[in-house]
C-alpha cells in the first residue's frame, strides 16, 4: 500500500520516504523518464547497480499507443513487461495530448489534432495520425493496466503564456476529471496524485491547490510549469501552492527540470522530480559536472584524460576518460550515449542523495549555496 | 609474452590455450568486433559480466584515422583509452583500405582512391577524402602505439572474383610485406601473425601458406575468404590452408562468420574468429537462436512471452520476453540495440564454451551435427 512519511524539515526542504508495493523511495528524489518502457540509452541492469534509480517514469499516451493496452494486458502490466522491479510512475498523458498535439500555437486556435470537450480529449495519435479519445476514466484504466505505483489522473495543460479566463477554466475542468478520476479508480494498491494548474496567475495556482488538496489525494503534482514560463513564475508558483498543501503528502513538480531547478524548488518543499534533460543531454553530449554542463565533443577534451567529473561516482567516470568519451561521440558510437546517460542520470541521483544527507544533518541551505556557487564557477 | 598451448584434437576440432600479457584466451574462440575503440552498442561492464568475451578486435585503419595516433600515444595505448583490460587483437587495416576504397569494382580498374606500389598503399580517408600512405612498417609502429596483444601485417586483400595471376602477384607481395612487417616490429610483448592470402585457388594458398609459415609467426590468418565467394570455396581453402600449418601456432580465420560457418571451420582446424555479424545483426533485430534466426521485429512475437532463445544464458534472455524486444526496436529504442548485441554476442561466445565442452569430452562431432540439425530445423 502507498504511503508518505515526512522524517524530517529544514526550513521548507524535507526529508521523507513513500512506500510502495514495489519498494521504497526516499525523497526528495529525481525520477528517470522512461517514456515507452525503457530508460531511453540504458539497461535495467546500469539503472540499478550503476545509476541507483529507485522509481522510474513510464508515460501512459506512449504506451498505450505502443506496445497497447492488449500487449500490457497480456504482459499483466508494465513492472512484468520491462523486467523493472522497482516503483513506476506514470504520466497521464494529458500533457502529450496537449503539447503533440497543439504544438506551439495560441489557445483557442487550436489545431484539428485535439478536441477537448468536459467528456474527455479527442486526439490524433503521432504515430500514424488515428483517432483517440481519452477520458478521466479511460486513464485511469489505462493506467491500471499499466499497473504503476503511482498515478496520475488526465488533466489540460494550457500552455504558456494563457489567458486568465482559459486558466481559470482549464484548472476547474481538470478538477472535475479528477473528481471522475477518483470514482474510477479501482486498484488500491495504486496511488492517484492530483494535478494542480493554474498557469502563472497567483489566485489561480491557489484555487487549484484548495480544490485538489479538498478531494484528500494521495500526493499532489504540479503541473503546467516548465513549458516556457520565466524562470522566476516556476519558482513562485511552486511556493504558493506547497504553502497550501498538506505536509502529510509528497509533492511532485512535474517535468522539471535543472540541477539549479531542484534546488531552488526542493527549498520550496518539493519532494518528486522528473525531467528528460538528463537522458537527452546524455545523448547528446551535453554532460552535467559540479563546475557545470560541459560539451563533451568539444576539441578541447581530445586528449584530456581525467573524468568528466572528478567528483561524481558513476560508472562512466571510475572508467573512462574525457578524451575516450569525445571519441566515441565524435565517431557516432552508441557506446557514448549510454555513457553519457549513465552519468548525467547519476548525477542526478547523487545530488538528490547529498540532498537527503543535508536536510538530514540540517545542512541543506549550505550544501544549496556551495554547490550552486561551485556548479556556476565555470572552473 | 604470447604463447599457444595446443590441449587437445578432436579430428582437426582443436581445443587450446592462447597466453597474451592482458590474460589468457581459451581457443576455440569469437572475438567481438570493436573496430572503433568500443564493440557497437555495449558497454565494457557488459562485455565482461555478460557477454564474457575473453578478447575483442580494434581496427588499426579506423583507429589511426580516428582518434588518430597523438591521442593513443597520450594515452598510452587502447586498453587504457577505452579500458578493456583484457586481450586485444587489432586488424592490419590492409581490408580496410582495400575494401573501403575500391568498393565493388573489378581488379586493375580501382578507383584513384588506392594505388598499390611495392612501397605500400596510398588511400584516401572514408571520413574526410584527405591522402595516407601505410607501408607494412608503419602499420606495424601504429599497432605499437595501440599497444593490441595480437598484431596484423598490411596485406594485400585481393577482391572476389579475381584473376589467378592477380592472385599470385598480391599473395607474393603481401609475404615481402610480412617479411618487412616482421623486421620493423620492435615490442616483444605484442604477437604478430602472417596472413595468408590466394584467393580461391587451391596451387596458390599452399604456396601462401609454406611462404607464410617459413617465416615463423606467431600465429596464422586466414585472410581473403568470406569476400562474396560460394561457402565450398571458404571451407575448401580454409582446409587447404590449416592442413599445411604448424599444429603449435593459432589459426585465425578472418571476418568469418555465420554459426555454421564457425562449427564448419573449427572442424577443419580453426582457433580464433571475428566477424561484424552478431553486432550488426543484434542492432537491426535478426537475432540467433539455437533453433535458427528470427526477426525479432515481427508481428509474430507481439504477444511472446518467452525469451529469444530459452536455451541461452544471457542477461537479455534471462530477463526480457521476445515481446518486450519487438516492441523496444519498432518503438527504435537504443535500449533494443543494447540488449540484441548482448544476446547475439553471448550466443556466439557461448557456443565457442560449447564447442571447447566437445572437444574436451571428445564429443564435437556429436555437437556439431545436433547443433546444425536443430539450428537449420526452423522450429
Ligand atoms: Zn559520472
Ligand atoms: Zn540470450
Amino acid at each position: 500500500m502507498f504511503k508518505f512519511q515526512l522524517i524530517k524539515k529544514e526550513g521548507n526542504a524535507r526529508l521523507g520516504k513513500i512506500y510502495t508495493p514495489h519498494g521504497e523511495i526516499e525523497t526528495p528524489i529525481f525520477m528517470p523518464v522512461g517514456t515507452q518502457g525503457t530508460v531511453k540509452a540504458i539497461t535495467v541492469k546500469h539503472l540499478e547497480e550503476d545509476i541507483k534509480a529507485q522509481i522510474i517514469l513510464g508515460n501512459t499516451y506512449h504506451l498505450y499507443l505502443r506496445p497497447g493496452l492488449e500487449v500490457l494486458k497480456k504482459f499483466n502490466g508494465l513492472h512484468n513487461f520491462s523486467s523493472w522491479k522497482k516503483p513506476i510512475l506514470t504520466d497521464s498523458g494529458g500533457f502529450q495530448v496537449f503539447s503533440l498535439s497543439i504544438g506551439k500555437e495560441k489557445e483557442g486556435k487550436q489545431k484539428a489534432q485535439v478536441v477537448v470537450t468536459e467528456e474527455g480529449v479527442k486526439f490524433k495519435s503521432h504515430l500514424d495520425g488515428s483517432w483517440h479519445f481519452f477520458t478521466p476514466e479511460f486513464v485511469v484504466e489505462i493506467q491500471e493496466i499499466i499497473g504503476s505505483d503511482i498515478m496520475m489522473p488526465l488533466d489540460e495543460c494550457p500552455p504558456y503564456p494563457c489567458s486568465h479566463q482559459y486558466a481559470k477554466e482549464s484548472l476547474e475542468r481538470t478538477v472535475r476529471w479528477l473528481k471522475r478520476s477518483k470514482q474510477a479508480k479501482k486498484n488500491p494498491n495504486q496511488a492517484l496524485f492530483g494535478i494542480i494548474q493554474g498557469s502563472v496567475y497567483e489566485d489561480l495556482r491557489k484555487e487549484s491547490t484548495l480544490k485538489t488538496v479538498e478531494l484528500d489525494m494521495d500526493g499532489y503534482s504540479i503541473g503546467g510549469l516548465s513549458v516556457g514560463e520565466p524562470k522566476e513564475f516556476m519558482y513562485s508558483m511552486t511556493e504558493v501552492v506547497t504553502s497550501l498543501l498538506p505536509e502529510n503528502k509528497p509533492r511532485y513538480l512535474m517535468g522539471v527540470g535543472t540541477p539549479e531547478d531542484l534546488l531552488e524548488a526542493i527549498d520550496r518543499g518539493i519532494d518528486m522530480f522528473d525531467c528528460v534533460i538528463p537522458t537527452r543531454n546524455g545523448r547528446n553530449g551535453t554532460l552535467f559536472t559540479h563546475f557545470g554542463k560541459i560539451n563533451i565533443k568539444s576539441a578541447k577534451y581530445k586528449f584530456d584524460d581525467t573524468p568528466v567529473d572528478p567528483l561524481c561516482d558513476c560508472y562512466t567516470c571510475k572508467n573512462f576518460s574525457k578524451g575516450y568519451l569525445r571519441h566515441l561521440y565524435n565517431a557516432e558510437e552508441i557506446t557514448a550515449y549510454i555513457l553519457g546517460t549513465i552519468h548525467n542520470l547519476r548525477f542526478y541521483l547523487k545530488l538528490m542523495e547529498d540532498v537527503r544527507n543535508a536536510i538530514k544533518n540540517e545542512s541543506f541551505s549550505i550544501f544549496k549555496k556551495e554547490f550552486l556557487d561551485l556548479y556556476n564557477s565555470n572552473i
